[in-house]
């Protein structure tokens, strides 16, 4: 991580790398297939757990229950490497090759996701959107708690938080958009949703079950 | 897009599209940048058309209906070419190349969506998480119409009930995502989130802002 954050993940090699950590390049290669994976080979625990994560959770949780039960799972496995994900992020944002890595990694998650979803009985697109949602949360919140300053909310918190602005956020949808209020913040969402609650269930809610 | 469903995207040159299509190469050149370009073509169109969606959608209007209404603005643009996306989701589908390509065009939609938003004095992390909402429903939606029969619901249709979909997912996350009632699939989902409104607001949805 140094040695990228030094001279750039381009012009850092195996050899340097080996060097620097008192290794041969024979026991990088062991444990690392390139020097990409220093920076992804967390991808497939991280995957596993929050896919356990969905599995686990009691039986009748709501498939939005179930990713955020997942993602409270998954938060532990950063909360003692804040400054290691900084560096992280650092470097990848820095590196197109390895901001499509990245993005394929979300990609995977959300999928993986959407499968255990469905694995536990729930239908399309409700799997896949609340999926979709998850990853949206863990990769919004996961920027905001590297950018906040030590000492902040932990990334639970942060990503528990996202969930009830989501729900404000998307909820100010109905009825079908119409425009109401002032622009804006999430105090005005909060006051729309609110509001919106005495009014009967949007018909736009029925209408998706007839494209599957 | 014949060559390529025909051969492959990899096993496909210039000459041979230019040949097919009756062009000299340096025709071919003028109009796209390299070969990947006659599938990504439409990106920047399709950026432009998004955020301008959002930035003409009337004062007042709430985050999400800026992001439903810009999504309708960008239906029409794919109504007339349900045989073209298809054959250009199986060409994207089957080459990793494209596939990142496309996870990157998908992702830099969001960015550009959630800064028209910012520039109408939405917060974060209400843009952000509006932005991320109008992609999801972007993708699944043009997954389900492509795969749905011909004469089915328009693009916009299937978007429009997706964002139904999304608040009754997203909102059987409150209270907490306490276990209440039985798994699964949309029914469910639905019950509970009317149950949900006689609730008073989660808190939780005033934790993000100590975030920022």
């Amino acid at each position: 991580m140094e040695l990228y954050g030094e001279h750039g993940f381009e012009h850092t090699t195996v050899a340097e790398i080996a060097e620097r950590a008192g290794l041969t390049e024979r026991t990088f290669f062991r444990h690392f297939a390139d020097k990409r994976e220093v920076l992804f080979g967390g991808a497939a625990e991280l995957q596993a757990t929050l896919v356990e994560g969905v599995a686990s959770a009691p039986t009748g949780t709501a498939p939005i229950g179930c990713v955020a039960a997942a993602l409270r799972a998954v938060a532990p496995m950063f909360e003692e490497r804040r400054a290691f994900a900084r560096q992280r992020q650092a470097i990848i944002a820095a590196n197109p090759d390895l901001l499509e890595r990245e993005l394929i990694k979300l990609a995977t998650l959300a999928a993986a996701t959407a499968a255990a979803l469905r694995e536990r009985g729930v239908g399309e697109p409700e799997a896949s959107l609340a999926a979709e949602a998850a990853v949206a949360v863990f990769r919004i919140g996961f920027e905001r708690w590297i950018t906040a300053p030590d000492g902040g909310p932990e990334l639970a918190q942060v990503m528990d938080g996202l969930f009830g602005s989501l729900s404000a956020t998307v909820a100010a949808a109905e009825p079908a958009s119409a425009p109401i209020g002032a622009a804006g913040g999430s105090t005005a969402a909060r006051g729309r949703r609110r509001e919106s609650r005495t009014r009967p269930a949007s018909p736009a809610a029925s209408d998706s079950p007839a494209t599957m």
